[in-house]
C-alpha cells in the first residue's frame, strides 16, 4: 500500500493511494500513519481490507498539500558513507561498519515543502536517500530476517546538509545536518510487501532539472538488513522511528571547484524507483 | 517552581513540590508537563497562582515513580568537552566553538529509572550535567537576553555515554550515546526564575557512594545563554527540548587505567545545586 498524510501542516489527514492512482481518505478508518498504526497489524489489515472492497471515500487531490507520510516520528538514525560511489567521491575510506549520525524528528517537512537555506550557509548540499521506516520494536535484533519484519515500509527522503556546518565547525556531523526543513520525506511509506528487495532500486536526484545522482541501492556498503540489525545493538528501534540509509554519489561536495552548493531559488527533484518522487523550491532562512 | 512527572512508565500525572516540600497535584490545573504547557503564560501563572493559594491536592509521595520532568521531548541536544577541566582531562583542545551532538528523546528516562548497561560494553562512562529546557522557539537569536528569555528552566541530566561505542565503532559519537536508558532527567523542572545565576551551580556524581565529579557551571567554556544562542543558530529550538550543556571532569574515560566504568550493579548518584538529586541502580540490558 502507499500510505499518505495530506492537508496543511499540523493537520495532515491519512489517506491512500490507490492501484488505480486515485487518492482515498483514510480519516474514517484510522486516527493518523504513525507508530502506533504501523504496530497495528488488524489496523493495517483493515486499510487492506478497505481498499480492497472499492469504497473508501476518494480525495480531491487538487491543491492538497502532501506532508511527510508519518506522523510523531520518534527519532531519524542516518547512516553516513553507505554508498561505494559516495565513499569514493568524498575521499573517505569505505567504512568497516556503519557510521551513525541523528536528525531531529522536527527536521522531517513534506515532500514538497520549502527547504531552508540556512543563514550564513554556502554549502547546502543535497542528498537522496531511501529511508526506512520502523514497524516493530526492533532491539539487540540477531538475524536479516528478524531485521527486514522490523520494517513496516520504505519511503524517499531528502537528508539536506549543510557541509561547513557538518565539517568545518568543530566536532560532530549533526550540527550541519540539523537546520530546520533539512529532511523532507514521503511522498508516500510504501509498505514493505511491495517492496520486495530493497536493494534493487534506482535512486535519483535532479537541480535545476539536470540530473546530478544516478545511483542503486545495490550499490550499499551496508544492505537495510544489516543496517537496521546493527542499529538495534546501539539503540532500541521504535515503531515510527525512521532511518536514512545514506546517499549515493553525485552530491555538491563530490564535484570539482567552483562546487555547485544550492542557493535559494534552485529547485531540487528527487526520486527512488517504486516510492514516488520529491520536489522542493530553496528559499532563503 | 519545581514542576515534576510522577507515576508509572507512561502515565505520569503533572505535579508540584511546593515550598514546604509537600507534593502537589497539577492533573486538575494542566494536561501535562510539556512543551505546550511551557509557552504557556497563563497556564504557567495558573498553576503558581494555585501554589500560593495552598489549595492544590497533596499527593502522596510514598511509593511514588518520579519520571522525567517534562513529556514528550522534541530533541535532547547534547554540548560536547563544556567544561575546561573535562577537556584537559580528555586530552582535547579546548573547542573554539561549541561541539553538538544528539540524542533521541527515547533515551530520556527518570531520575531514579535503572540505567541499561548495553550488552557488549565495557566502557559505560557517567557524565552529570545541568539539562537546559527550552520554553520559546529559538531561531537565529541573536542577544544573549533572547537567549535566557527562551529558556523555560533547568534539570539534572544524566548523560550516560559508552566510550567504546562513542569513539573506537567509526564516525560520530551519537552512536555511544543512543543507547535505551542512556538520559535520566530530573527530578524537577526548576522555573528559570528560581535560577538566577546558571553560571554558578556545584555540580557533583557519586558512583557507589565516591564523589567522582565535583565541579561548577561557573568552569563552563560556553555558558548557558551562549550555548542557546548558538544552537539557535544551526537549528530551531522548540518548547519542550532540551539541552545537556555538558559535564565537569571526572568521568570514568579519565581516570588512569583500569578506568573504573560502570557495571551491572553500580549505583550512580547525582545532582545539580537547587534542582535536585538523582539515583540510578545498573543492571544488564
Amino acid at each position: 500500500m502507499k500510505l499518505m498524510r495530506v492537508g496543511t501542516v499540523g493537520t495532515e489527514r491519512p489517506a491512500l493511494l490507490d492501484q488505480a492512482g486515485v487518492l482515498r481518505d483514510l480519516s474514517d478508518l484510522v486516527r493518523d500513519i504513525d507508530g502506533t498504526l504501523l504496530a497495528d497489524d488488524e489496523a493495517l489489515a483493515r486499510i487492506r481490507a478497505a481498499a480492497a472492497s472499492g469504497e473508501l471515500p476518494e480525495l480531491d487531490a487538487a491543491g492538497l498539500r502532501t506532508g511527510p507520510p508519518v506522523a510523531r516520528i520518534g527519532k531519524v538514525v542516518c547512516i553516513g558513507l553507505n554508498y561505494h560511489d559516495h565513499a569514493r567521491e568524498t575521499g573517505a575510506a569505505t567504512p568497516q561498519e556503519p557510521i551513525i549520525f541523528m536528525k531531529a524528528p522536527d527536521t522531517v517537512v513534506g515532500p514538497d515543502d520549502t527547504v531552508l537555506v540556512p543563514r550564513g550557509s554556502v554549502k547546502t548540499d543535497w542528498e537522496v536517500e531511501l529511508a526506512v521506516v520502523i514497524g516493530r520494536t526492533a532491539r539487540y535484533l540477531e538475524t536479516d530476517e528478524q531485521a527486514l519484519a522490523a520494517v513496516a515500509g520504505y519511503a524517499v527522503a531528502h537528508d539536506v546538509s549543510e557541509r561547513a556546518f557538518q565539517i568545518e565547525r568543530g566536532g560532530q556531523w549533526d550540527k550541519g545536518k540539523n537546520c530546520e526543513t533539512f529532511n523532507p520525506l514521503g511522498p508516500w511509506l510504501v509498505t514493505a510487501d511491495e517492496v520486495p528487495d530493497p536493494q534493487a532500486l534506482g535512486i535519483r536526484l535532479w537541480v535545476n532539472g539536470e540530473l546530478k545522482q544516478d545511483g542503486t541501492t545495490a550499490d550499499q556498503i551496508f544492505p537495510v538488513a544489516e543496517v537496521v540489525r546493527y542499529v538495534s545493538r546501539f539503540m532500541t528501534l521504535y515503531p515510527g522511528d525512521v532511518i536514512n540509509t545514506g546517499t549515493p554519489a553525485g552530491v555538491a561536495m563530490g564535484q570539482p571547484e567552483p562546487k555547485p552548493y544550492l542557493r535559494a531559488g534552485d529547485v531540487v527533484e528527487l526520486e527512488v524507483d517504486g516510492l514516488g518522487r520529491q520536489r522542493q523550491a530553496l528559499r532563503p532562512a
